[in-house]
């Protein structure tokens, strides 16, 4: 008798884009009419940079003669020219040191923060913040790291570290010892970031713990702020205790086209049950050389292409126009009584509810009412319920015409 | 203290193409000026068909303007273009009947054969064949289906069912009760199909034990027997006990564009211990949405290209150079006294080594006195032993002189 995964049937209701998803189809199927502005889910808008364009249309004309077709990547964690663009300057521009056998080329950030939990021990006890990208938690409930789900959504055995904005959404420090930390900054949904010292204490915390960091940095594009680190390796020690995970998918519009990239260092450790200390590289070389097979060559020539001068300029540009969008998100709101978090160094904007609504009640007021989908903060756990997140990645004209429907709506603030 | 998955250290050296890798440089570094042709990993030389080379390009063009760029495929298994393209052509066309949401598009039947262990509990007793796709093991020894390996190289918990000339290496049904069986027919690496009666057996006992059958039809696209099931579905009950996994791979020249699916029907069932039916297509629709994030806009464009006119008689061409290719290595084989199998409905070409010497001194005979690169056979298992595997995917011109190196090769046969 084959067995199913129990764990899975632990999973509460849909994945939270699926239910967004299912209650916009729901009000359009009633009103075809309406002209849904979309700043929910965080998806990009803007084409493909010129750089980008040019350079895959010549990769998919390589694949079209026999002298320069390429087939499996061999290596199969991403070919050198790509992972040596990446180091250069992604890391070695910020002072940080990598070798190219520490960076592991793959088809999303979503993917790796999925698939890196696979080897780990199931006996870890997981910390997220709170709100959370859900399927940090998704994932370790299906790979068994969690109890049941409790009544207010939280799945036992995770340690939910509450961001508020009086700890200005970066979670402190957990009382209780945790094995496995997600960490995420800029911030998904909050859009906030952490300073050195605040990415020092974790660190800190991780070596003494013998814990390892999980540092999700797929929104470091947007970071305005000279000071604020883009990598966690900026932080001394951080190379024994973290892995981080990159994208192209905001950096350069890859949401459709799929890579990413995800730096296992080799001083990183993790432990056999009786404490023998174990290289995490070469064990995820394993799974990534095993279970998948690198990224399309085509891809890849266009994620390379990012980091020419010509790529850089025309990416900064595109990130340039969200950045408005989140400026003009953040001012019009804060300007009609608002309350705004986020938005400076992120395309999220974190709106508190007016006169304490639900996240869900503002949802469905600002999708029936102003025809504009957004994502309800508890979506993302106990500590989103009062928020919802904006996303500044829509186009701008829409933008403009969404605030216009915020200043409208009637809700007696 | 963060733990590691101490599943991953059971594994055994490096997967096989690895090592192969490793022999293959270091004979290369001390003989710079020999040419080695490889007829060893299962890679594809032909260059991508016109008919994909423009819809890709076109594809590309869309995504570098404003007006027909699109960012996350928001299903998340594939846009319904190419599953309803696969649909009427690889299933209805022979009689299978499928709803769109059974089939899940991804990056790799690798990866599908690989992560689809993640929904079936760790409990289940896993039946290969043997010779097998190292693979299916070695993502069943990360899960933790198994025990240590043996001295042979092989895992304790697992059952290995021989495939051998005697059985013209199709497995008989196993003495001791299994859950989970992994079936690849066109067969890799031994060449070999199972007729329509071969797979009811199956398809019959697993209806009966409740198990579940994992289908890999990667080289289906090889078959020339009229009588070979193309699908497992084709049988009746199938889609009760089975999942089957395809692949543009080696149908259309996808190694290095990376795009497959995996038909999970709605009749399936796994079971929780205690007994209780569950359906298997959204727990595999779950893993997905939230582990995995589709496949690149333009790569699902240039599979859709597979199906038009056009797109299935130049890759029908492409699949037709491969198959010449084999019928030149079997009867060039045959000729010089040699004993072979598979070639006529595979690419790969299964040959018996000769003088019973061992398939690794087979290979390194080959790899130094004929520089030529093969699979050793005991790479697949215990039952490969004494069998190379031949890959009959190289260029036309390659295969010529390859064939030539044989006969000038002096072993005393």
């Amino acid at each position: 008798m084959a067995t199913i995964n129990e764990n899975f049937l632990k999973l509460k209701a849909g994945y939270l884009f699926g239910e967004i998803g299912r209650r916009i189809r729901s009000f359009k199927a009633k009103n075809p009419d309406a002209k849904i502005i979309g700043m929910g889910i965080g998806d990009v808008t803007q084409p493909l940079v010129p750089a980008v364009v040019e350079a895959m249309k010549s990769a998919v004309g390589e694949m079209s003669k026999a002298d320069t077709f390429r087939g499996y990547d061999s290596g199969g964690v991403g070919y050198e020219f790509v992972r040596e663009a990446i180091n250069k300057n992604d890391f070695a521009a910020r002072g940080v040191e990598l070798q190219l056998d520490e960076i592991f080329l793959s088809d999303g950030a979503k993917c790796d923060t999925g698939n890196i939990g696979e080897i780990f021990g199931t006996d870890n006890i997981v910390a997220v913040s709170d709100p959370v990208y859900p399927a940090y938690v998704d994932t370790n409930v299906m790979a068994g790291r969690t109890g049941p789900a409790k009544d207010n959504g939280q799945y036992e055995g995770i340690v939910y570290m509450p961001c508020t904005p009086q700890n200005n959404f970066v979670p402190d420090l957990p009382e209780q010892p945790v094995d496995l930390i997600y960490l995420c900054f800029p911030n998904n949904p909050t859009g906030a970031v952490a300073t050195g010292d605040q990415l020092k204490t974790w660190v800190d915390y991780a070596r003494k713990n013998k814990a390892v960091i999980l540092f999700d940095a797929a929104y470091e594009a947007f970071i305005t702020e000279p000071d604020i680190p883009h990598s966690i390796y900026e932080i001394a020690g951080a190379k024994e205790v973290a892995i981080e995970f990159r994208s192209f998918s905001k950096t350069a519009g890859f949401t459709g086209v799929r890579c990413a990239f995800t730096v296992v260092p080799k001083q990183l450790k993790a432990y056999t049950k009786d404490g023998k200390a174990i290289d995490v590289n070469p064990i995820w070389h394993r799974r990534q050389t095993t279970k998948f097979n690198s990224v399309s060559y085509i891809t890849q020539v266009g994620a390379a292409a990012v980091y020419t001068e010509k790529g850089k300029k025309q990416v900064k540009e595109t990130i340039a126009i969200y950045l408005d969008n989140a400026k003009l998100v953040r001012d019009a709101l804060t300007k009609l009584g608002y309350t705004v978090y986020g938005g400076v160094n992120s395309p999220y904007i974190w709106l508190k509810t007016p006169n304490e609504i639900s996240s869900w009640q503002f949802f469905d007021i600002l999708l029936t009412k102003a025809h504009l989908a957004v994502t309800p903060g508890a979506g993302f756990g106990k500590c989103g319920e009062g928020f919802v997140r904006l996303s500044a990645l829509a186009k701008p004209d829409d933008v403009k015409e969404a605030m216009g429907r915020f200043a409208e709506l009637q809700i007696g603030k």
